[in-house]
């Protein structure tokens, strides 16, 4: 039993179509890699309500991890902490771990442009605002720190929006205890080409092979169009070792790939790859 | 008031971060564009329970459109109608408009490949079994018809998920439908790059031309680090007319810039960009 993940994606940007949310796929990806189960991903807007209302919704989900992006810098739009603190039916304050971090950083800044100092403004103290019983999560990367806090059976973990930020914390801080949460396991996923026939004959061929090799999932992806078809087979599995994952996925290889040329299919490329808990 | 719109992306392949989920970046801006709201983007898995689910708590939010993509071919693991069915305590069945639709797509496939005819296997048919009470959407590009719904004060839309499919359906069977919705009304964004401030220090100027520019949205985007600051001022609105739109982004444009460079910041880049309901 995999353990459950959720990615709460803040900010108005993602929902107005400005960027693509490659925060989520990177996260999802590392994810899956590690061996955990990322269960749903969740873009709301920079609002306080929005952001409360879906942690709430997600902690009823009970996963293991809910992983916040965005909305924890200087600016009166990152609210990412004030709704994960009404969600939690808490408040916001400065904490004092986080306020020796974020100190550190304007020293350090000042040193750099050779100045004298650079003020602690409202707007810096505000990184260092986090919900009670909070700790922060140090940003080797840029200024403000990331944040966790448990709740229930979730371990609610608040990330920056700027993708090196979130990925050094994510690295340092998350993945030695997502480690420990996945066990030793691996995933393993491999993809073939399919031409000369379309996806509504390799639906059965899927079907059947899915039927006889129980952990191995596969799904069917459209490349060209149903009358012209081009077909991404896409297999994959979670083991505890690789060996098995290997194995797993190798035995269903064989089957569809018999299956498909014996019903005048042919597999135009392969292209194995590993991935394991590392 | 603009309306909601939610988004509802299903696929594995979206949480194990195979791919960048590129639909909702694509219907997020087209959205936006024509003057409507997205207030959520959910992605849950090729389960009917986790679709329905997910359809249940859209609903309850009362969009007027909740937009789905993929999961509509031929595969076993294209569930989302079983899952609208599901969340709205119906089930599905073959829909004459839908199969007669289906029946025309495999009649052409098969003169374009001068066979006799091609069969319409369990597989095909099941693109054609549409929720109770739901109607098909043309697919001028692919196989399987979008399908919509209405339910309470929303209007479901299932769209599929290979990009041009989905594309097709929305402009042809859904913008006439959203133009209506959204009224005469235009979004209209710029940016600005902004060096030599950091954004800890951005952040009151922002708060300050917000409050003075009511109607003009502005985000701050980070480009480079905290200490070596570029940041990226996005401000947009969404008016009655396009001259409302620009005169307000405007005003907003040059209070900024004004205080920037009295700060000492400069600006590096300037790009606008009209975007107009059409």
């Amino acid at each position: 039993m995999t353990a459950n993940i959720e990615i709460l994606s803040v900010g108005n940007e993602l929902l107005i179509g400005k960027i693509p949310n490659t925060n989520a796929q990177w996260m999802a990806k590392r994810l899956t890699t590690l061996g955990l189960n990322v269960r749903r991903i969740t873009t709301i807007s920079d609002d306080i309500a929005e952001i409360s209302n879906a942690v709430k919704e997600a902690i009823t989900r009970q996963p293991a991890f809910l992983v916040t992006t965005g909305g924890l810098g200087p600016t009166f739009d990152d609210k990412t902490l004030e709704g994960i603190a009404k969600a939690l039916n808490t408040s916001c304050e400065v904490n004092e771990e986080a306020l020796r971090i974020v100190e550190e950083k304007y020293k350090t800044y000042a040193k750099e442009r050779e100045l004298e100092k650079i003020e602690l403004t409202p707007a810096r103290v505000k990184m260092a605002k986090i919900p009670k019983g909070a700790k922060p999560l140090p940003n080797t990367v840029g200024t403000a720190p990331g944040v966790t806090i448990k709740h229930d059976k979730t371990t609610i973990v608040a990330l920056p929006g700027v993708p090196p930020e979130m990925k050094a914390i994510f690295e340092e801080s998350l993945v030695p205890v997502l480690k420990k949460l996945a066990g030793d396991v691996t995933f393993f996923e491999t993809s073939l080409g399919v031409s000369g026939l379309m996806e509504s004959d390799l639906a059965t061929i899927i079907d059947k092979v899915m039927h006889d090799n129980a952990y191995v999932y596969i799904k069917s992806h459209p490349r060209g169009q149903e009358r012209t078809p081009h077909i991404e087979l896409h297999l994959s599995t979670t083991a505890k070792d690789s060996t098995t994952a290997k194995n797993r996925v190798s035995r269903a290889i064989i089957q569809i790939t018999d299956t498909i040329q014996a019903k005048g299919g042919k597999i135009t490329r392969f292209k194995a790859k590993k991935q394991s808990n590392s």
